[in-house]
């Protein structure tokens, strides 16, 4: 059985089939464009290979509730021509199969809960710190959705005490993302995080916002295991910082080995690399499938 | 049938019998004490009723993984004589029938979507404000359940401008629960909070530190319905202005009805009011029997 996964993104959509054993077959990569020229390439991969199931891991806002009306619907997206479209009804008319439907950050999460750092544990959170800030989480062996997906990457946190920069989010100015994501560095610092590496004052500011977020993710849900992906955090420097700094702000309160011993099994990068949202779609394909 | 319920709480444990639809049967009130002076009322009241099954909403910390070796146990509490406490083992020693276990937040959770405000979801956040704050929730239809229950009271805040209060919590100072818990409104008014209804500033200070805590529960958790229960949420003023301020810091970023336009529906207290616990506690017992 061929199973099919997209990884919808703003700037690229990837497409692959494989198995649910997370074995990837075939992958192609499309730019994202306006739909219909998009979704013209996509359909020509899938028609190739014939899945039994797709599963999608979709940039949003997205309507990911499976009894909404407007369920598989890509919803408030600034990005020209995807404002409102129906990317699984639209894919239903050609491929009559289960199709899956997620956040990308939701599908990463899954598949590192299947196949990657967090493999057969029923709770986890993927963070991916890139151009945006995002979060998906699985728990109690289910995605985390309730009115609506989480955006957790949009959280306050409090300044860091040098930091001057104004931040970046045309919603909230100065949330998490609004400091921390890799736009917020190459502004406030003048150049791309990746030619500031040696910088450690950089890194003990971006590890300080970090860290806060993960500290309230923790008291909030409670993961068992935390997994940080995304180009930002190709700087591996930054996981020790953050540990201490987690620890620091949490200062014993959460008395659990994971968190105050173990944290460098705890707070880790994807099992899986950068294949972790392409294989998490193939397990929302495997999931529909199986569903 | 009837079934056993407590809510086991630092000042008393209410025990009470009842029925699957939520009635309670009779209930009493036993302070709590040293765990043998206050478990031999608790066995005393239960052995007159004989319950097919016992749901416990209790203090914490606790271990409420079911598959856990110390599971039913109260953990690291300052109390005295209950800290490492197997309240689940040493009920089941007079008691052999099926036992639930969970925090008195997530109880509440339970109680409310079963039976009050939030009815019929399968989502809900219950938080308490009182002597400390607290929070439990419903997620995807189970009791949020990671590495651990959450502590959602001890989130950080960005202060009030005009708050110059140091904070009370003994782990993190300025948290949500250091800052506006019930013992923080005295510390910083110098006196109780009932005392202080007309005083404007006081709950515009309070429903700020609320508000930001509740726009980070929505995005990190997107529950279907938020009930606000405890003594200082007797301050029903509180709620519009928890309303507007948590509108304003999402600054329309979730575009949902519910949270844009229905704010007065989303953002409620408990249905069950006092019961909330109790009834809960009840929920628990029946989920214990059934599975």
């Amino acid at each position: 059985m061929l199973l099919g996964a997209i990884e919808a993104g703003g700037t690229k959509f990837v497409c692959a089939v494989g198995k649910e054993d997370g074995t990837i077959v075939e992958r192609t990569v499309i730019p994202t464009d306006l739909p219909e020229v998009t979704m013209k390439e996509v359909i020509k991969f899938f028609q190739k290979h014939k899945p039994s199931a797709i599963g999608i891991g979709t940039f949003g806002p997205a309507d990911v509730d499976p009894v909404s009306v407007t369920f598989g619907t890509i919803t408030s997206t600034p990005k020209q021509g995807w404002r409102n479209y129906p990317l699984v009804s639209e894919l239903k008319k050609r491929f009559p199969v289960p199709i899956g439907f997620n956040t990308d950050v939701n599908a990463a999460a899954l598949g590192e809960a299947r196949l990657g750092a967090a493999k057969g544990l029923d709770s986890c959170l993927y963070i991916t710190v890139g151009t945006g800030i995002g979060a998906g989480a699985l728990i109690g062996g289910k995605l985390l959705q309730g009115l609506s997906h989480p955006e957790m990457g949009h959280i306050l946190v409090r300044r860091h005490p040098n930091d001057s920069y104004a931040g970046k989010c045309p919603y909230h100015g100065d949330c998490l993302e609004g400091l921390a994501a890799g736009p917020a560095i190459e502004e406030r610092w003048g150049v791309k995080g990746d030619q500031l590496k040696e910088r450690a004052e950089v890194w003990e500011m971006e590890g300080f916002y970090l860290a806060q977020a993960i500290a309230q993710y923790i008291l909030v849900l409670s993961p068992k295991k935390i997994i940080l992906g995304g180009g930002v955090m190709k700087q591996a420097q930054l996981f020790p910082i953050i540990a201490r700094n987690v620890q620091e702000m949490l200062n014993g309160y959460v008395s659990l080995p994971e968190i105050t011993e173990h944290m460098e099994d705890y707070l880790v990068p994807p099992g899986l690399g950068d294949n972790a949202g392409i294989t998490g779609a193939l397990m929302l394909a495997y999931q529909a499938y199986t569903e």
